[in-house]
Parts: C-alpha cells; structure tokens; sequence
C-alpha cells in the first residue's frame, strides 16, 4: 500500500497539522518544532521527520492550514464592492489565527526563501486584484484616481492592517471610509 | 572589582551585544541563541548565559541596539512637518535592520510579554504623536480633520509600513502625499 494513501499515516498526517497549527497559534512560529509536534500529535518523533524533514517545513504547512484573506471578484458599483472586501479584510485580521500568519509571514520572509516566495504572491495578489478594480472603475467613469493604481493596495489595506499587527487594534467602519475616500475622486 | 565595570566584562559584554545584532540581522530572530551567539562574539558560553540567561531577553537586547524611527517634535506648517517625518520614517524602513526589528517586534509580541509591550509602547508613541500635532494643527486653523486624529497614526504610517514589511518595497514621495492629504483637509 502506498504510503500516502494508508489511512494510519493520514490520519497521523492529519493529527501532525493539527499540532503544528495548534502550537503556531498559542506559542507562535518558535514553537513549531518536530519534538513538540510529536509530542502534541501523539506520534513518534521518527513520522514527524520522515515528512517534514526540516522545521520550516513544517512551519510552512501549518500556516497554509489559516486562509489568509484576499479579495473576491469585484462587482459594480466599485466603491460597495471596496468597502465590503475591505471591511472582510479588516474582520479577518482581527482573528488570532490570520493575525498570527499575516505576521510569522513578515516576520520570516527577510530570512527565509519559501516565507519571502509566499510573502510576494500574497502582496501580488493583493495589489492585482486592487489594481484591476481601481483601474476597471476609472474606466468605467466612477473614479478619478489620485495616484497610480498601483499603490492602492498599500493605501487601503495597508492602515487595516498596520491597525491589526502593530496597534493590536480592529480597523472600523470610519477607518475603511477614510482609505477608500483617498484612492480617488468619486463619481456619485 | 564589580562586574559591570570590569573592562573585561564590558568588552565581552559589547562584543555579545554587536553578534547578536548581526545574528538577527543575516539570520533572523531564531537564529540570536546562546550557542551562536557565544561563538561569533568569540566568548564562552557560560558568559551569555551569566548576563542573559533567556534567549528572549538576548534578542531584546539585539533589537533594542537599533534605532526604531519615530517622530521628532511638531513644528509649523505642520503639513512640511509631516511631509518630512513620514518621508525620514520611509527612508528608515528601507533599511534592513529597520525592517528587521520592526517585523520582529510584530511577529513575537503575540507570543511574548515583554515584546508586546515594546510593540504597545512604539505603537503609542507614533499614534500620540501623530494626534498631538494633529489636533494642534485644527486648533491653529491649519488643517479640518477627517476622522479622529487618533486614526492618523494608522492612515498616515499603515500605507508605509504596508510597503515596507508586505510589499518589501520602498515608499516614495506621491504615496507619502497621499496619505498626508487623506487625514484631513488642509488650508493653504
């Protein structure tokens, strides 16, 4: 029997996340680590290993286990679809677990390859999707940009999320207003 | 003799304090141990262990050998003020020690006490000052808030610190203009 497809080493797979995401959340990214994985999972030491040789592997898997908030497809009229995306966003990083991935994911991309890889196609994503939007709008006549599209995504989510990691603080309805305002001119 | 003013301890004392900077600098957070450190500093271990027996308080003391950028007292106008402190506080995250501390600082303090409460207080200090001079500025006619200027902190420094940490870029002067007339209404 192959070994990804024996249910004794999915099931010990499926217990192993579990640990890694569980130890990430209450003790943070340090505390990933093949001995209090194992020990948590209820597994030896040896099946840890054998799957994820290197802790940063480890660490890796337990943060795609947290669905880190992106945008959804926007819809017309522009200004409501930003304001909901941007009010999901900001509710989504008041929760402890995407808070914790959003900055174990700043925190490790300077030194770490695989982090710093994640880390850009999260920030592409991010800035696409807003760029695309903010660019379709203008276009389309509701907006008159005050600065190249390409910097909205660190205008308006960059205060939500500053609000979350460093003020430990959760972005309001008047925050979220005051960032979609200063992307540009709306036509009403 | 008493310790501290041993000159022998304080070169090991500084030659540990100049290796663990460096350590968090290349390697990251992780990598500022007793073992690594010792070893770069050219002491013994048991030196690292006598003054900073935790790990944590080794990199406290790392961290706290760089400069973090806040803001200098407010002068009139204060929009010049503003320009220049939100352009120095740019220039400041472009560094990588900057950024490294910065990132460090937020992606333990959910984890750690005493990193929390340098996040809080750094947080703090930049959100008072912002709002202080702020407010001033309404009072002196300069400026009609849009939100309450404890918002500032986050609408004028989130975009910037966004770039720096997530998007691993730089801030320039048309982003740095956006934020500074997101906050209010300025009268010229």
């Amino acid at each position: 029997m192959n070994t990804e497809t024996d249910p004794r080493f999915q099931r010990s797979q499926q217990a192993i996340l579990t640990a890694a995401r569980e130890l990430l959340l209450e003790k943070g990214p340090v505390a990933v680590t093949h001995v209090q994985v194992a020990e948590r999972a209820g597994v030896g030491r040896a099946t840890v290993y054998r799957h994820w040789p290197r802790t940063d592997q480890l660490l890796a898997e337990a943060m795609a286990t947290v669905r880190m908030p992106l945008l959804d497809n926007p819809t017309v009229p522009t200004r409501q679809w930003l304001t909901r995306e941007l009010t999901a966003l900001a509710r989504q990083l008041d929760l402890d677990d995407v808070r914790a991935v959003a900055v174990t994911l700043a925190g490790t991309a300077p030194w770490d390859e695989q982090m710093n890889a994640r880390r850009a196609q999260f920030a592409k994503i991010l800035a696409d999707r807003l760029a695309d939007a903010l660019d379709a709008a203008q276009t389309r006549g509701e907006l008159r940009l005050s600065l190249p599209s390409r910097d909205a995504a660190a205008l308006a989510i960059g205060p939500i999320y500053y609000r979350s990691t460093i003020e430990h603080a959760s972005a309001d309805a008047a925050l979220i207003e005051a960032v979609i305002t200063v992307v540009g001119t709306w036509v009403d």
